[in-house]
């Protein structure tokens, strides 16, 4: 238990990241020292909000990840060995950890949580339906659209990980749900697995605002953007006269942060008195053990079927990534770390 | 008394507005039916937002205005005759009604609203101080920003209706209020007769968001944005996280409304977790009564030095409604109507 192995950054991308700008190497075993944890990283979530932190500019909310740095994201996994007060080797916790066998945390770790994980749920869950992006699902939803039964909700990246549990939730709650998706595959998944009311495929359609209208012609009531640019520009000549626009992620902008895609229709934020909010899940912490229990509720009681597209070992990390950068996969993306040396002992 | 001047639409501006797209006519002295009253318009507020309303789209939160028709905005005046339940000849109205000598109102006028005037205020200050711009200023600070003491304030428009107010009223709570305005007589005003604590003259600066910056380091709690378009863009860059945007107008975008200024840092929505949020006075109705006693209680102790652009004579509405589009005026932009055949009894 010398060896630690680690996905770091090789160099920069260009735009959409290639499986090039990683490189895995096998580092040394971290040591800690007062205040810190040796975790054993077990699953690790893979997030477009990554792709920020590899451009070397200042228009993030954490600081760019080094040439020759370990890759970092939202993970969960258990401690080995501890000098934290308040944890112990055996439990499990979630933070931002390395994209590597063993993380170093402390009590600054970004995101720090410990985890009571439910036996019939698996460990990968708790960064995924019942991590970050399916907590953001419902606090977006509940904090900051303020949904109600019977309003009509757009959602783009309508099967992405935050998408397809947000749809649900929002079914769940009564409202109409119109799914934003790029191309016909996730628009079959949009209708058959996750239960959108309708579809529009951004993909396929000349005009995308008379797309989305067609589907809504009255207008949303809230949106909850996950992409941003043109998509949120057509959105905002789609809103209903104090609609709430959930600002979550912009994908669109996330491969091209030094010239993004330009909105065109902001006059539309006065001319129907929109509220457009942009939120962090880690700015909402005192929401997440009610939206980890509405999740869990909704797995056993099947109103959520969680869609997760799992890959196993950290040499398929990188690949993983930029397939989801890519944008052609559905639901979650995780990565389990595989146990070389020893048994899954949960 | 059957003579009713009026300033019509003769065709749309291209771009800025200019005198040939208005003509003064000669109109018939209207008539009311059941349910209507004539009313002596007094006092006409000259805004920004009229733009919008010339162009022949459906981008507006009103109609446009046909080729042909009366000019709108909202002004003041004396009931003549009335036959609407409530009102009598002789009262005081504030409204949405024509650039004439006499418009018809009934109860569905948009912000229709009976006015009680103090005898130590002129009457075109309830178009303006104590009217759509005085109020916006006030409401928009209190319900949209939620200003407090300490915060740093940004106003865009800074020596405009809306933006002096503001200032003003930011100082008065205790904030730092920093104005954006164009050219260095616009920055003199703002500083000697408004009271900034500093100014940014944006059409003499070669990078506004680094000008903007220099004037708040640590970022804008508040961002009170009368122009949108690069202003708005600038200011995406200088909020602090959890800032709030109070998009009141986009004065930029309204001389060309196909074609408005693109947005390029909408991301930062999401990286700062903003709330940018569109409001028109006539929505938070219930906050105006309070909203005209704060103005009143600054006038008449001295916090609040109104600035009025004033004209007399409905033949000098074309020009003045220009000149505010053209962004040279400084305050609030008022026409009063001339009284030929009788006088002012107040």
């Amino acid at each position: 238990m010398t060896m630690n192995r680690q996905v770091v950054l090789a160099c920069r991308p260009d735009g959409a990241p290639k499986p090039e700008n990683f490189r895995l190497q096998e580092g040394k075993m971290p040591r800690i020292g007062d205040g810190e944890m040796l975790v054993r990283v077990r699953a690790i979530s893979m997030e477009p909000a990554i792709r920020g932190w590899l451009d070397d500019n200042d228009k993030n909310y954490f600081d760019p990840i080094p040439i020759g740095g370990v890759l970092l994201a939202p993970a969960m996994g258990q401690v080995v060995e501890s000098k934290l007060d308040g944890f112990q080797a055996g439990d499990f916790i979630r933070g931002l950890m390395g994209w590597e066998d063993y993380s170093v945390a402390n009590k600054n770790t970004v995101l720090l949580q410990k985890l009571d994980i439910a036996p019939d749920m698996p460990l990968t869950y708790y960064v995924g339906a019942l991590g970050g992006s399916g907590l953001t699902s419902i606090v977006g939803l509940e904090q900051i659209g303020r949904i109600e039964a019977g309003e009509t909700v757009v959602i783009s990246a309508g099967v992405g990980a935050v998408g397809h549990v947000a749809a649900q939730y929002a079914k769940h709650k009564g409202c109409r749900v119109i799914g934003i998706v790029g191309g016909p595959d996730k628009c079959r998944v949009a209708l058959e697995r996750v239960g959108y009311d309708a579809v529009v495929d951004y993909r396929n359609t000349a005009n995308l605002e008379a797309a989305i209208r067609k589907t809504c012609p009255e207008g949303a009531d809230v949106y909850f953007d996950n992409v941003g640019g043109n998509t949120l520009d057509a959105m905002l000549n789609n809103m209903k006269t104090f609609g709430r626009i959930i600002c979550c992620g912009m994908v669109a902008t996330y491969n091209c942060s030094d010239n993004p895609p330009p909105l065109r229709n902001a006059w539309q934020v006065v001319a129907r008195e929109l509220e457009v909010k942009g939120f962090l899940l880690y700015s909402y912490n005192r929401f997440l053990p009610g939206a980890l229990q509405t999740n869990l509720e909704g797995l056993r009681s099947g109103w959520l079927k969680y869609i997760e597209h799992k890959k196993v070992g950290l040499a398929s990390a990188a690949d993983l990534f930029c397939e989801l950068m890519s944008g052609k996969t559905v639901g979650k993306s995780v990565l389990e770390v595989d146990l070389p040396e020893q048994e899954d002992g949960r």
